[in-house]
């Protein structure tokens, strides 16, 4: 199983973390110390990779089968109307291992949606622009 | 292909929008017509699901190869320094079929995050209830 020394991830993999609350083959579900609500939970890969583009292609299916699970038994099990389930790649995110962060929401929980504010494009040309980019990379060869 | 009438991401899937950076044959990804940021993406299966739970299991590995290329695409195709990746389930779901939002980001772009505030578990013991009650939903059948 690779491990990166120094990961805070790695070393909940390695150490028997008592939050945990899924484990299996290939990944780890705990409560985060900190929730935004009680319940949230991180799932992360066991062996290290830092982002979601990272995630070889065949630990795919197996990692977002747990991701689903889990976010359907934090929602159950919470007794929740719904849930968050969010990654952050580099920017914003706060340990450079993999995590799917799934966070139960409640209707009128007050949790800022991270939506706010959302803007309009300066034109049509800069919609295409921006769209003509994401399809010129997602052509390059590898995706 | 199962559509529900007046679903507006149907209606995206069926009608040839301007919007798409990626058709395959089970997905559609599109730009958000109010994106947070330039660039940001919506991928939605084809089908008509309405959440993550929902999604058939034998869909999981090639939507989420897709969310991953995208999230890749999207980052590199709008010169990023990385992107958020997140699905609302049911509470602040704004069209009730699943999708997930590809957002670029950028440091210092702004962005509040979704984790402020930060709550602690009240005690221990609340930690623990939270952790049982997920651990017991994830242990029903079908789980």
């Amino acid at each position: 199983m690779p491990v990166q020394p120094g990961c805070a991830f790695c070393a909940i993999v390695s150490g028997g973390d008592s939050r945990v609350v899924l484990d299996d083959d290939g990944c780890l579900a705990f409560l985060d110390h900190r929730p935004v609500f009680p319940g949230h939970c991180l799932l992360v890969p066991k062996d290290h990779v830092e982002t979601l583009a990272d995630l070889p292609a065949e630990q795919v299916a197996p990692f977002f089968l747990r991701a689903q699970a889990l976010a359907a038994a934090v929602e159950a099990g919470m007794d929740a109307d719904g849930t968050f389930v969010a990654i952050n790649n580099r920017v914003s995110q706060s340990v450079p291992h993999l995590h799917v962060h799934v966070v139960p929401r409640r209707k009128k929980d007050g949790l800022r949606g991270f939506f706010w504010p959302r803007l309009r494009y300066e034109s049509p040309e800069a919609m295409r622009d921006a769209q003509a980019r994401i399809r010129a990379a997602l052509e390059r060869p590898g995706r």
